[in-house]
């Protein structure tokens, strides 16, 4: 049976995640499994590059499923986006090497976390982005991040309760950019992420940038691996996984890095 | 009583349009009135310079009202921010001139549609931008929106039935744009418009965007004044109305042109 790569795109706000604990959740796996299980006519096991939580938007999420069809690449593609609902969407499909395994595979992944920094709400930011009312240092938080590239134990940014055997990770790229009038991202790429690593490394850099932690203090907290001493966990809403990396070039979004 | 200028911005996916006919619709102007008649204690008149249609958006969009209160514009902004839902927020109130007239007294205004023009639809892009498949001519479409400005008799793009006294406007600035990717927009610029008059132009230059009409048609259709020789209305997701002259810089929006 052929084995396919899947280039995925969804607006995580009416998704309980990637993946659920909990029966009868509407999950961004589940829906696809429902769509290619209804194309192949039985039961189909799909994977994911990244475990995305409830709320996360993906613009390259990566998935491989295995599939008794005869259908090619981009036919199954076709079918896909006919049964899926419209908050997910393929990209692209691609023929993958038997037991293709997006998340072992992936050499790096790209988020990125998108800040309104404005005195008022926006109601049009408000699926994609983070509202922070009070001015932030733009210049506090870029020095700040520079301590978390490199290959660095991350334990202290690590979802509580989290059970992995190393929380040693790499960054190859931390950067925080500001855009026009109170628009700010961050992005970090790195050659893996633990549970809510990004989201704990923003709301601690935001405090940093709210002047409420030195931003100096990052190495130190990383030596301290201690997650009671990072800052608290940035809302999901705000979070993106823009694309995983195979060193192959093969299923790329078309459209980096997208807007807010 | 102090009259106040309103600077509004709103997500117009799940509002019935700026005001409705029909009773018990949600609408901007209902949804802005009820809470400022909490704030105020009393019935409040509410007047705005665009009648934005159901699913519409709002950057810039401008509101009238007459108020009782004592609170100066900052407050009340704060005061009316803390009771409308998240897809409408106040940007600014400031002070206005009795009898201030938001339609009338605005020299200009200029409308926003965004396109999203790749082979696979897009779901982060669905709630503001219209998904057009098949390749867009930007060269033809820029070539015949110049015949657009100036001031001309529209009537050819008034919605069906509608009823004024005159269908000529100026439309300053016409223009057609393509960014990185696939994301396509138009942007008008003009004194005034007609009812459906900004998607009317819309779906008639991506007619000659895919080809189906031509480049150097726009001059005969203005004259023929008929509305059933011009394109179809694009769908309301994509249009944004994105602010509002007066000729005196008060209660612009603070992020133009903003992202899609």
């Amino acid at each position: 049976m052929p084995t396919f790569r899947l280039l995925l795109e969804y607006d995580g706000t009416d998704f309980a995640g990637w993946q659920s604990q909990k029966q009868g959740e509407r999950t961004v796996q589940g829906t696809l499994g429902a769509a290619l299980a209804e194309i192949a006519g039985q039961a189909v096991r799909v994977t994911g590059a990244g475990r995305t939580d409830a709320g996360v938007h993906a613009e390259g999420q990566v998935a491989a499923t295995t599939l008794d069809t005869r259908l090619d690449a981009e036919t199954l593609a076709r079918a896909l986006n006919a049964k899926l609902p419209s908050d997910l969407a393929v990209l692209a499909v691609s023929p993958a090497a038997d037991g293709f395994d997006p998340r072992r595979e992936a050499r790096s992944k790209l988020y990125r976390y998108a800040i309104w920094n404005g005195g008022t709400p926006s109601p049009l930011r408000l699926r994609r982005s983070h509202h922070v009312r009070e001015p932030l240092d733009l210049a506090a938080m870029q020095s700040a991040a520079v301590a978390l590239v490199g290959r660095q134990d991350f334990a202290s940014f690590q979802a509580a309760g989290s059970r992995v055997g190393s929380t040693v990770r790499s960054l190859s790229r931390v950067c925080v950019a500001g855009e026009a009038r109170g628009e700010l991202r961050f992005e970090l790429e790195g050659d893996g992420f633990l549970r809510h690593m990004v989201r704990n490394v923003v709301g601690t850099l935001l405090e940093i940038g709210l002047g409420r932690r030195a931003p100096d203090s990052l190495p130190a907290l990383l030596a301290a691996r201690d997650r009671t001493r990072a800052g608290p966990t940035a809302p999901a809403c705000g979070l993106t996984l823009v694309r995983v990396d195979y060193g192959d070039g093969v299923g790329y979004p078309t459209r980096l890095p997208g807007g807010m």
